[in-house]
């Protein structure tokens, strides 16, 4: 079912004193564009996405900004320079949403981008760069077996083979884009010349406990963390249960066990690492038979791509060094490795000067989930704030930001966007 | 699909010069009694045991037993004292299998229970006491909810709510009794008078890899191990793997890892115990989610009731150890609690001596598998000869024995029948 309406007019948003309450007012509203009456579902080119790109450009037009859609199905709007021929400062996010999703991933930081330049607008300010606000159709990389399409077309990343690629009904990427009215062929014709492109700035709820736990509103993102998968499969010898005696056994599951702890600690020890055993399955395993084989999942996360590399030098040895010791066989296969985007000094700069002048403390922290920023630190300078969500969580109905928290958030990007000084984006 | 056929007739085994050799030939003989033509499964009460009966009592009968069928379709041989109102010896083992069995597993012991009484029958002796060698039909317990139904029948341990217990056909275990030739109102009728048993003595093979490790063909059961099984759940808290910095986390799996260590070392540690988690799994988990749940299976065996007790007690302490220091809840269900049969010290005394009198060295341990002398503990004395195996495998088509171990197995047996005294036994 699908929840299309026409735009808001005018001052729809307006019930709320402050830019916070604006901007949440609005996200409830983008919420009702979804394909599913009873929650947030907003798949990259589907009817639901068209009409919060319809929505979202309007808010764009009342800001002052002129709005295209490109052939990636981007909603961009741009809102001029001081001068002419100025580079321009890219801000954004997405407004694709995984199924059943919260009204704040994505979202958050398109509203609350059009909520600045609609600041700068209202006072009649222009700045020594363009601002390009950029809603994305394609972080969450739910429809399509890739992701990042429309960040990667301004980066010059997008593989030709991408269009090929179909949905779960069968449709390509290039029929889909058709449909709603991009450009498959264009897509090439989308990428910016880095001279013309300051940076990529970006604010997003954290999806983590860390600012929660630190009582901040917002944070000063490092680094999207790069990050590895692996399948881990240890080969033991089955055996009753009742009947094998300890020593002579070949557990492939107490194996593991010290593997996965082993993981854990050196996540623990380890600055800048996360580790995580999400999964694990002793394949036809049972209660009275000692597991011959034993399968996990492995995931490392760092800001720092040689953090991780050593990290996972270390656990293969440990791992090697385990099967030794048990008398069992270690297999390791790699099912993903994505380096990590660091964020500009310029921006993490300037960022921790606005939170400074808002009277807050900057934290920094790294963001260990994957951002349109991963594809546009191909182009240009990226950088991004985080901001508090409750409990950490996403991807869920209960996703939730307070109020207050996105007004500093809209307050801290009107006044970067103030003192930004491009001459020092352009060095970085 | 079944292979009936008649009972071969007079001297088919003896196509070998020794008793292992006539053993091993009627053991192949009876693996064709199966209702898989690829294999053998010989379930309770079904015309693949109904054929396999009929060749066990014909190989009785020339071995001079009088043969019956018992109402339990427990196959009775009885070879009757040097004189009358003398107690009886059991002797026997099971001739149903698994689904996809061995050779050896029960069939064993009821082959090398009527060559002893053959010997001494063919050599004309009679003992002070009667030996009845019985092939029970339902220990492996495939078929119907419960398990030692022709053993417990003896003990006068069959529950009457156990006839109404149905197999996958929705056929109840009275019918099935009925329609393969047995009485289910008989049953009570069956428990022995323990003044009449001297004991059961069961030859069977190991089912684990001791006797292979020790370089020895035959050893003396300590006792059939008790048992407890337990599923223990632990519960801590989801989390994105890429954005909850470690010190936040309530990882259930890491936690559950840390227990299989415990278990493991908590059996290495005690003699007598095993123990072994065999099947582990993360409900829902995924590589990029902090496990919110882990929950696995712990089986102990242990030849003595106070040790396992114990151990689980210890267990027990040490997961709420755990717990408590990572912020994750545990909780422990009992699914099974099964004690310990131990054997008596006069069948495990007569072994030794029968055992060194083969010029072999006497080796003890225990069964940390259940058999029928679980349920005739109930009734008399029992005692268990364990006969090596390969690689310690069972309930497999791999099972193997070889025919010099199975010779000492029936040399044994004779052995220890001609020098077992009764008053010994009667004092267990």
């Amino acid at each position: 079912m699908q929840h299309d309406r026409p735009p808001a007019t005018s001052e729809s948003p307006g019930t709320s004193e402050t830019c916070g309450g604006a901007v949440m007012a609005r996200l409830a509203e983008l919420a009702r564009f979804s394909a599913d009456p009873d929650g947030l579902t907003r798949l990259y080119l589907t009817p639901a996405h068209a009409a919060a790109a319809r929505q979202v450009a309007a808010w764009m037009e009342e800001a002052g900004m002129s709005v295209r859609l490109d052939a990636a199905a981007t909603v961009v709007g741009r809102y001029e320079a001081a001068t002419p021929g100025a580079p321009t400062l890219l801000v954004g996010s997405h407004i694709d949403t995984v199924r059943d999703a919260g009204h704040y991933d994505g979202n958050l930081g398109v509203v609350v981008g059009i909520a600045a330049v609609r600041a700068l607008h209202e006072a009649g300010e222009r700045l020594p760069f363009a601002v390009e606000v950029l809603a994305f159709g394609d972080e969450e990389g739910v429809r399509f077996p890739m992701t990042l399409t429309g960040s990667r077309a301004l980066a010059g990343l997008v593989r030709p083979d991408f269009l090929d690629a179909r949905d779960g009904d069968g449709i390509t990427l290039a029929q889909a884009l058709r449909d709603f009215g991009g450009d498959p062929d264009a897509l090439s014709a989308l990428a910016r010349d880095p001279a013309s492109v300051l940076g990529y700035l970006e604010v997003h709820i954290e999806q983590g406990p860390v600012l929660e736990a630190a009582d901040l509103p917002v944070g000063i993102v490092t680094a999207i963390s790069g990050a590895s998968r692996l399948v881990v499969t240890v080969e033991g010898r089955a055996g009753h249960a009742g009947t094998v005696p300890m020593p002579l056994r070949r557990d492939a599951l107490a194996a593991a066990a010290e593997m996965v702890l082993a993981v854990e600690a050196e996540a623990q020890a380890i600055p800048d690492l996360v580790a995580t055993v999400g999964r694990i399955e002793v394949p036809r395993g049972a209660v009275n038979v000692i597991p011959a084989m034993t399968r996990f999942s492995l995931d490392l996360r760092s800001p720092s791509d040689a953090v991780r590399h050593a990290a996972l030098a270390r656990l293969g040895a440990t791992f090697a060094t385990i099967s030794e010791r048990r008398g069992v066989a270690v297999t390791t296969e790699s099912s993903y490795d994505e380096p990590a985007a660091a964020c500009a000094p310029a921006f993490r700069d300037a960022l921790a000067e606005g939170i400074a002048r808002l009277g807050l403390r900057p934290l920094s922290l790294p963001s260990g989930a994957g951002h349109d920023g991963l594809a546009l630190a191909g182009l240009c300078p990226i950088g991004m704030v985080f901001v508090r969500c409750a409990g950490g969580l996403s991807h869920s109905p209960a996703e939730s930001v307070a109020e207050a928290d996105v007004d500093v958030a809209v307050c801290l990007l009107v006044d970067v966007l103030r003192h930004l000084r491009p001459e020092a984006l352009a060095r970085s």
